[in-house]
Order: C-alpha cells, then sequence, then structure tokens
C-alpha cells in the first residue's frame, strides 16, 4: 500500500442526473431481437408480458442519447454513490509501471457490487407500473442480493430462484437474500415446468443460470401482477450501469487525467459496459483512440472464442432469440469461483462493438485472476470479488506492456465488487486447490454446432 | 428504506488532525496500572518490553487533551474516511418515532469495521519506531483482519493468534487475514508456554481470547524486534478511536443537531469510547446533558453486572493489573455470535466513567439484537454486525421511548462494521436456531470471587 493513494469524490451535485444510451450514437446498431418462435422483430410492447413497460421501451431505445433518472432513483444512488475513484499509487509500486493506473470502487455499495445500480432501478420501474411481485434468477449471489435491498426499498415481493450448486454452496449470500426478506428457491425445482422437465430427466442436476432463469420467467408469466427481472446481459442493464462510467469520467477529470484503456470484467457486459460507455463515446465523437479491454474467464470464452449468432439466453428456450457472441445456450462452463461470469452468451450492444472493431477482449485463467487479486489486496487494501479480479489481471498485464515499453499510459478499470462473502475460494487459492479449466476446440465447437439449428 | 434518507460526508480537508485524549479532562482520572508481581503503579517505561513506546505513553498520557495524528496515518484514514453520517428516516419510518435517529457508518472501511483506525495508528509506531515485526490475537477476526490490512501497509510481519473455536468455525476472517499476507495460528498452540500449558491439562481446549492474548504476548516477549498489539480495551487504542466521534461532531453540526444520546456496542469499550467521548467532552466542559450509553451482551455483562476490581487482561496473568469493571479473569463468556464482546473487562477510562455516573449501560439480549438487526437492514438497506446490533438494539429501545413520550429526542449510534462475512449467525437466526443464554448470579460469583486473590 502506499500513503500517497488519492481517492476522488463527487459532490451530491454532481452525480449524472441521466444515463447514457449508447444504442442511439453506435455506428452499426444492433441487430433486432427475434421471437422465439415466429423469428420476427420484437417490438417493445411483445416484451411487456415480462418486463416493466419502461424497461421493455429502454432496452429497444435506439433514439434518445439521454434517458434521465428518475429523482427516487438518485435518491437512492446517492447513499452509496458516488463511489471513489483511487488512483492505485500501491499497485503501481508494486509492479513498478510507469503506468497510471485508476480504479472505479464500486464495492462499497451496501451489498458489495455495483449490480445495485440497476436492481434499484428496475424495482423502481416495476413499482411505478403498478407491480407488486418481481422474480429473478442468481448464481453467486451477487444480483440476487442486490435486488433483495432493492426490493424491500420499494416495498416488492420478490421470489428468487438460486442455482442449486451456489445454494448449497454458498448460503451466505443466501441468507443476505433473505434478510432483506426475499423468497430464495433453489434451482431447479419442482415450481416450474422447465424445472420439473429438468428434475424429471436428472434429479440430480445441480443447476444453471440458464434453467434458473427459465425458472423464474416462467413464474412471472404465470403470477398475476409479476414481472421478471434480469442482472445483466441485457441493454437496459447496461444503460443503468453507465452511471460507474459517468462518473468516472467527471472524476479522471479531478485527476487531470483521462484514460488510454478502460478494463472491465465480462459475464453479460453490464459492468463492462457501465464504465466503458461513456469513455467510448469520447471515441465515437471526438476521435479518441481509448482501447476498451473486456478481460472474461478462459473457462468461459464467448468475446474470445465463440460465435457471433442468434441464440436464446436461456437454457429451455423461453427468451427472445439475441444476436450475440455466444458459446450456445446449453454451454455449461466450468465450476470457477467467479460465478458472475459463467454465463454462455454476451449482451446484444457489446457484441455489435465487439465485431465492429470498437474493443477487445481477452481470456484469463483462474490462477491469474486470484494472483492478482492477491497481488491487488495486498497493495490497494481491498479484496476484490473473483470476477474483478479479472479485471484486475487484465489492467496488470496491460501495465507490465508499459513497463517494457516505458510508456505513460493511463489505465482505469472498475472493481465491481468486494471478495468479503467470496473468502471460501481465496482459502482455496492460498491453499494451493485452485485449477484452470482448459477447453479444447471440440469442446466449443459441440455446443455451437447445435446452434444451426435455431435459426 | 426511505428515499429522504440523507448521508453527510467532510471533505478530506475537514477530516480531523488530532485525536482527542479524554483522560487529561476526566473529573477523577483512572487509577493507575499496576505491576502484576510488585503491585506497584507502572510508568509508560514499563510498558516498552511488550509495547511500541508511544503507544506506551499514549496509554497514560493524563495531560495533553489533543493528540496529532501523523501525517501517514492521516493519509491511510483518507482511503475510506470520512465515514458517512446517515440519518436513518427509513428507521425512523418503521419504528414510527418522533425521535431523530443518526448512525455513524463505520461499515464502509476496507475491512469492514472501525477497528481500522487503531490498527493503522499501531502499525504506524511500531515501523516508526523500527520494529519489524508484531504479534495479536484475534476473536472473532475482525481487529485481525483490520491489523493484516495495516501491517501490510506498513511492511510489517504479522503473527495472530485466533481463538481455535473461531479459527474452525469462520475460516473466512482468517483467509481475509492470509490474503493480506498474515501468519495466523490458531490458539491455545504448541508455539508458547502459556498454549503447550492449556493444552496439557486439557487438549480439547476450544480457547479464548484471554489464551490467545497470553499467546502473542509472550511470543512477542521472545521475539527479536517484536511488538505486541491489541484490538480493544487499552486506552490508547480508544484514543484512536476518538476520529470516529470527532467526525461525527462535524456531521452533526452539518446536519443541524447535537445528540441527546450516543450509542455504542461494548466489548471493551473502544468503539463506544471512540463515538462518546467527543461529545463527553461537552458535557465536561459546557454542561450538555447527552446521555451515553454502552450495549453490552446480557451473557457477557461487565459493565451491568460486573465488579469494579483490579484484575488481570489476560487468562495466565501476564498483563498488568487493570482497574476495571470485570466478570473476572476467568470468566467464559457463552458462545454468542458477537464474538467482538465476549470478554470479560472493561478498559479503565469507561470503567472510571461509569463508577462516576457519567454514561450508562445496558445488557442486551442475543434473540433482540438479531431482530434489531434485522429491521435495521430492511429499513436503512445494510445488515450490520452482530456487534453492531447491540447498539442498534439499544437505538430502538430509546426511540420507542421517544414513541410513547412524544419527545423528538436525537439519537446517535455507531454502526461499528458490517455483517456480510457474519452471514452463518443471521442464517441460524432465521432459522430459528439462535438463542439466548441466562446468567445466574452464582455464575457471576464464582469467578468475581476468585478476583480477591489477585490485590
Amino acid at each position: 500500500m502506499d500513503s500517497k493513494r488519492k481517492k476522488y469524490l463527487l459532490e451530491e451535485s454532481e452525480i449524472p442526473t441521466h444515463w447514457y444510451n449508447i444504442q442511439a450514437e453506435m455506428p452499426n446498431k444492433p441487430l433486432p431481437i427475434l421471437h422465439p418462435k415466429t423469428k420476427e422483430p420484437l417490438k417493445p410492447e411483445d416484451l411487456y408480458p415480462i418486463f416493466a413497460e419502461e424497461l421493455a421501451r429502454q432496452e429497444m431505445n435506439q433514439t434518445d442519447v439521454w434517458i434521465e433518472i428518475p429523482e427516487e432513483i438518485r435518491n437512492l444512488y446517492k447513499n452509496y454513490r458516488s463511489t471513489p475513484l483511487v488512483r492505485a499509487y500501491g499497485l503501481e509500486k508494486a509492479l513498478d509501471t510507469p503506468a497510471h493506473i485508476y480504479f472505479k470502487n464500486e464495492s462499497v455499495s451496501p451489498v458489495g457490487s455495483h449490480k445495485l445500480n440497476s436492481a434499484i432501478a428496475q424495482a423502481y420501474y416495476c413499482k411505478k407500473q403498478g407491480i407488486s411481485n418481481i422474480t429473478t434468477e442468481t448464481g453467486a449471489g451477487q444480483w440476487g442480493a442486490a435486488l433483495s435491498y432493492a426490493a424491500r426499498a420499494f416495498g416488492l415481493e420478490l421470489a428468487v430462484y438460486m442455482v442449486k450448486v451456489s445454494y448449497e454452496q454458498k448460503p451466505y449470500r443466501r441468507s443476505i437474500m433473505q434478510t432483506f426478506g426475499a423468497q430464495v428457491t433453489p434451482s431447479p425445482s419442482m415450481s416450474t415446468r422447465a424445472g420439473k422437465d429438468i428434475l424429471t430427466a436428472n434429479p440430480n442436476y445441480q443447476g444453471s443460470l440458464g434453467t434458473a432463469i427459465s425458472e423464474a420467467i416462467e413464474l412471472a408469466m404465470n403470477t398475476p401482477n409479476c414481472k421478471y427481472t434480469l442482472g445483466s446481459v441485457l441493454s437496459h442493464v447496461t444503460l443503468h450501469q453507465t452511471i460507474i462510467g459517468l462518473e468516472a469520467e467527471k472524476q479522471m477529470e479531478l485527476a487531470g487525467e483521462y484514460p488510454d484503456i478502460v478494463i472491465g470484467c465480462f459475464g453479460g457486459g453490464s459492468n463492462f459496459g457501465g464504465i466503458s460507455f461513456p469513455f467510448m463515446r469520447h471515441n465515437i465523437q471526438n476521435s479518441k483512440k481509448t482501447r476498451f479491454i473486456a478481460a472474461e474467464p478462459s473457462s468461459c470464452p464467448k468475446l474470445t472464442r465463440g460465435v457471433f449468432q442468434y441464440d436464446f439466453g436461456d437454457e429451455t428456450g423461453y427468451t427472445p432469440l439475441l444476436p450475440m457472441f455466444t458459446l450456445g445456450h446449453n454451454f455449461t462452463p466450468a465450476n470457477i469461483h467467479a460465478g458472475g461470469l459463467r454465463y454462455h452468451g454476451a449482451g446484444v450492444i457489446v457484441s455489435q462493438l465487439l465485431k465492429d472493431g470498437m474493443m477487445e477482449a481477452v481470456g484469463i485463467d483462474q490462477l491469474d485472476t486470484f494472483k492478482s487479486g492477491v497481488l491487488f489486496a495486498q497493495s490497494e487494501g481491498i479484496i476484490p470479488a473473483p470476477e474483478s479480479n479479472h479485471a484486475i489481471a487484465a489492467a496488470i498485464n496491460e501495465a507490465n506492456k508499459c513497463k517494457e515499453s516505458g510508456e505513460e499510459k493511463v489505465i482505469l478499470f472498475n472493481l465491481s465488487g468486494h471478495g468479503l462473502i467470496d473468502m471460501a475460494a481465496y482459502d482455496k487459492y492460498i491453499s494451493g486447490d485452485l485449477v484452470n479449466y482448459k477447453l479444447s476446440d471440440e469442446d466449443i465447437a459441440k455446443n455451437i454446432s447445435e446452434l444451426e439449428k435455431i435459426i
């Protein structure tokens, strides 16, 4: 650690009042979302049975660059925002790099991650529409914990389907949701057709995010006055997360610098898009040359080894068809500890941007992520979430390149959450019990080849 | 939760530059600390073999009202301070009370509790004196985690004795310490005479804070260039924690109010003293009439049912004799989840203040603390540490009295830490598996009667 370390905060009056909607400014808009049966492009109204109407409109809004953040949401943001932008002098010293490294610290939210930024917004729009019940799924539990907080804040009843293996292995996150008053069910469950079908075929199935999504959607569709919510992947989720990058932009100004490289870990894309898109806007508008790097697990490499294809967002095929980089909706990721990054596909905006060469992606091995996380903890004093360790590892790689070249680049990454609820993973790493997972080309080709049947 | 909720922060330039030393202003000074063998009053020099010299001087400083915070410490404080002062509108609404409730949120520190305030200071003074190694003990692990952070920040080697039952039941906190690079040993261990003696007599002994203190002191005394550190009880620890109350004083001013009641949970007294003493100063100097309430577990009731006596701080009797409210140094507290409050004695300053009627104490049952914590989580969005739940329960009791009387009192309590690493305890509470522990008068008299032999 370094006592020079510098933290930048914004005055409450400086906290952004609008989200940034990159869809309205992309050189190539995302391809349309298709109806799963008719294969026709969807309109926002087609999503109303599943999502709150305003969220469905945000999902497909390709015209409004700025979307105002309602006052009720801004008031709840102010409980923990602005989050600090920190110059990582300690990490720079540990790496002996000429690079200037900054991180945006989203771990200070009361649930410990950036997920709250969209949870509050989604709960608000549901409440405003008069909805009483919401459903969702959660893997590692970060999203479920955030939505439990938000549902409680707006007086909504929440049912969470939690991937069974996490429900059993991560009782802490389950207890957080229950403490906030949410009802948590391990998935697959017997409470839905999707769950019953899977359990009938395989009674010992440990669950997956895809299955849990199917269950949560099914419950929402079959329950009066109930809507479904999702913590990543979708464009409206990423929209809400742009509060991260918009704050960071003002804070970098306070620091008197502008990033050459912006990095986020990558699961569905909301934290990556949240920190990146407000800066990417200046690449689009002012010909800035910032590089944007999505850091994904090498064991779940949709951006680096997947294909750009129409695919389902869930396992059963309830969701619309999304044009995205995917490993196939039947791909089962290895059981890495970064549970939030174990998803087969990428959001449609990021997928289009990657296809158009406006951003890059790197795959990181599990052991590298924890090595980077421990170095960060020892040099900056914050134990990062296993997901965030991917961004840290990518930032360290770039800083090491600067050391070789002597370049004084400015690197900004998003610390999406802290790891205080993930210490079992660190324990395994310290004990030498963690491993890397290698995927052969055949492993990857298998599920992708099934995609041809979809469209 | 309530969207009116208001958070007060200080500008970096407003963060206090001095700690407040109440010893210099107390109407009755604490009685002297005595040598365990000779029973003679100790001088600071007598503590130099165990503690860093500056800390030993602070321990007995009864003349300087203000002690400057060195710049290196202030720089590390700035990584997470000021901590927010929050008007708890959500809790007020849930209680339907006319009281104005504020809490100081120390849970935002990177290790999740107030302990870091003194850990940074102690590590700094050790480093400044050229010491290379430090030792300590930890129960639940909050102090050990904080000191691991601080030791790493100043490049010190740290050995932690962790109470064996916690070492096995709370691997998360152990892993936090190890991630920061500390060496953690379950206590009792075979690495010290104190540990060996206890294990020889009782091989299955699960450990206690008193035993772990004995081991940590013994290791420090037998290791070259090594000092011992302690996370509570002692006066220099409480001194460092006054940063909490000094900030809160400025923040209450921003809110335009002054507290009628100040509340802290009580283990050894450092978090309680930290929030209280800066306000108590105005009771001493300006005849303010603020009430100060220490909230202790009813199962470890040294303030409410103990005696004011000279006693040892540890089990083996290595420490000096301290004039304090105590249950006897052989008292074994029930295995409540608020591990940080399971200590037999109170600091000498608080003990004198309680004896002089300048503060009050209440005992709270375990089930009441968790009931209060869940209400706080659901109304304020932060899951509190089991220790902090004692302060919340006491604040709720006072707010309920205001509801009966119609008084609009201003209540301030310290949220000493978050409970994200203590979810197993919440899980048990939600499942109905937690119990209260009752102490009979005989239980209490037993260990106290042995005190007569000491002095």
